[in-house]
């Protein structure tokens, strides 16, 4: 069958559910850890930072598919299905015997995957009677999904947006006011982990951890209020698995075999989502499918990190969370651009990665946007900075194919566009890209953080 | 049928050829007049400043339809077809018993429509063995998808940007250099017609007009070099046509009758776009659609201007084209966001106008930027300041079908994306956004400037 430039379903072909992965692996990634106790976290310990529905997907080790409901479905009609697109120009330009696909989630305006589970969060919230919620962006894609979806189901949101990324993307957080959203730089003197941070290191640039720990100390003390997240987490991972269902709908339907399925991994929720049903089929023997994290060599949570347990936020006040890790205090570099700044990684890729299921490479900031340059050049697109890790990646295996002559099928994830990342490109187009890849003694500063239960 | 959210046609059932209004014409609009002699531009005169193929287009009045290279077809795909959207969500946000539709041509990076004539201009200048382009750009999407359409089929391009755009936008400016565009400041130091308009107005904003005479000049004295534009121009209207062609299938397919068809319409190559077929079939006597052209009330060419020969620049280098027109030394006013700053219009649309068979409408800046935000916050995409002006138009509409009880079809081109226009977005967000609106003598000043010929 004649491939299409764009593969679309119909809104009939849709997925209706999504996919949970845990309920399909042999062995589960750790329960949280509540840090005072050393014991599993309960439902009710999660309770009053989480809506309960999403706890409950969080905890759901059982269900292999979830319902969407269809006040979900009926907002991503509104910008699902996603192109699987088929880049015949980028197998020209490589001259390549390999098929490349990728999955593109950047036709909407949150430039990303992102709103995916933005929409689910803000749905189960207004479901619940709340009247508000708080979380943290760093490169802002996370942000304006949920700035978007609170605009549509009416609930007022406080983004804590890292430091570096409100300073470096003010048109981003223009974004987020437009859909009414209230943007505070972290860290901020909002609240008492945002003072004690700017005590200690006047000068920070922010990060992830600590943005996280602002938004939650909002949520829990404020009224009918709630904190989400939007990665790492279980329940992220499930929404994001609409982005696999349609992949793997979309191969099935035309006959696409993968045989390398590649991703970014910041957090994890984009690669856990894309990969999730055809790694079940990995797992029960179904499939021999090579899949690949790619994270940057300026951050490199898997390539470099430890599998520990350890908190989610700078703060520390998460449970813990068994991930690969390199320490809530690790702060990555500043010149590093765009996301997949996370210190941490999500438990089910850690775990995967851990058992062998998973491969893990890294990349340097500049040759990534080379491949970013190279791919809009031919395909059109201009890709987001995180994505453009996964470009990176794709395009090295084709042209691995074109050396050894094999003709390999490779799905990759561009999980949004690079139009709120300008400022990186003017650096990259002046010739003044710079990265900073961490020595062993700025990681083992991250290390000497980690909690010392483990 | 149930309508979906989004129609896409597939692949097979993209246009393979463009529609060329003129030939269905009853009347024509009058030919470019050479201001030189008086007479009727020919070929051999536009030789000079245009590629061959593109001026056989340009005074091609008998064939309706133009077939469209496999070439510049397999480029559409990886873009095309863009949805006709039903705006389920926004039908219900107005209580309106309207059925609302757009076609949504923002979805490519750069941002617009404007990619699709891009596309062909870059293609035929190629096929001619050309090896540079020279092109203005105001709000920025034409030179962001001529850089694009140069970057693909590997052509040099420099960009003359709007002064106060180019001030404005500078991520704007970034992407288009991220293709390899050069982007020159207009008016600048680098044309006779530059030099010239700063040593009479050196704190200008710049102008279209402006930028055209300086690109137009370095084509004509440059080797192997032509000048392209990127509307107004007939053969601009024929490449468009792909989006009232991609439009009428849509509607065929799913039965839908449009009562009215609005488009916003600075040079009017999207509005001449998306009415080609179905105004084609009004003027055969087979629909009584009302269609309207939305322009902002700063630049008000068909509500205020005159039906008149006029230069297409500022420098009075171009043939003279009879046009709505404000006269080539209007100048809107620099708090104008965005685009549809053109003192003309397209000939055809003009023609159109003259003699009745569209309406237009004018509406103020603040009034745009609410329909704006109203629909963001309900469909999720965030529109160009110009787009706007349709989906005021087309809120109106809606809102006198709840008032009257009529049940109409009402189709929008929603042309693009506002990500590049934050800076307006924030005005607008900080209670800033301010319009001017030209008084009479003002306008008289515009209108001065018109050649004495007619």
């Amino acid at each position: 069958m004649k491939i299409p430039y764009k593969i679309y379903l119909s809104e009939d072909e849709m997925p209706k559910q999504w996919f949970n992965l845990r309920a399909q692996m042999k062995e589960l990634p750790e329960p949280f850890v509540n840090p005072a106790t050393g014991e599993y976290c309960t439902k009710e310990e999660l309770l009053p930072v989480f809506c309960e529905e999403l706890v409950d997907q969080e905890l759901n080790v059982t269900d292999t598919y979830i319902d969407i409901p269809q006040e979900i479905q009926n907002y991503y009609r509104m910008y699902r299905p996603s192109p699987l697109v088929r880049a015949y120009n980028l197998e020209k330009e490589l001259d390549t015997p390999a098929e490349i696909y990728f999955k593109y989630e950047g036709t909407n305006t949150s430039g990303s995957h992102k709103l995916n589970s933005a929409v689910a969060q803000a749905y189960y919230a207004k479901k619940q009677g709340l009247t508000c919620l708080t979380t943290e962006t760093g490169a802002g894609q996370w942000g304006t999904a949920l700035s978007m979806a609170c605009a549509y189901f009416g609930l007022d949101l406080s983004v804590y947006m890292v430091k570096v990324s409100a300073e470096q993307k003010p048109h981003r957080r223009a974004v987020m006011e437009t859909y009414g959203a209230k943007v505070i730089a972290s860290p901020s003197n909002t609240t008492q982990a945002g003072r004690k941070i700017l005590a200690e290191t006047p000068d920070t640039n922010g990060s992830l951890g600590c943005a996280i720990s602002e938004a939650i100390e909002v949520a829990v003390t404020s009224e009918n209020c709630k904190y989400v997240l939007g990665s790492v987490l279980n329940h992220v991972g499930i929404h994001q698995s609409v982005i696999g269902m349609e992949t793997k709908l979309a191969c099935d339907k035309y006959g696409i075999k993968p045989d390398i399925i590649i991703g970014c991994a910041g957090g994890g929720s984009n690669l856990l989502g894309l990969i999730a049903p055809f790694m079940a089929d990995k797992i029960n023997g179904k499939n021999e499918i090579e899949f690949t994290a790619v994270e940057p060599a300026s951050c490199p949570s898997l390539t470099r990190g430890k599998y520990a347990l350890d908190f989610g936020d700078t703060g520390k006040t998460t449970p813990l969370i068994r991930m690969y890790t390199l320490g809530s205090g690790f702060m990555p570099s500043p010149n590093h651009a765009g996301g997949l700044r996370y210190h941490g990684m999500s438990p089910i890729i850690s775990k995967l990665y851990h058992d062998g299921y998973i491969n893990a490479k890294s990349y340097a900031q500049k040759e990534v946007f080379d491949a970013a340059v190279a791919f809009t050049r031919v395909e059109g697109i201009l890709p987001a900075p995180e994505s453009s890790h996964a470009i990176k990646a794709a395009m090295d295996e084709a042209l691995a194919c074109k050396a050894s002559g094999q003709k390999k099928t490779i799905v990759f994830g561009l999980t949004g566009t690079g139009y709120f990342d300008m400022t990186a490109y003017m650096n990259y187009n002046a010739g003044n890209m710079t990265d900073h890849i961490p020595t062993d003694e700025e990681l083992q500063v991250g290390f000497d953080s980690l909690p010392k239960i483990d």
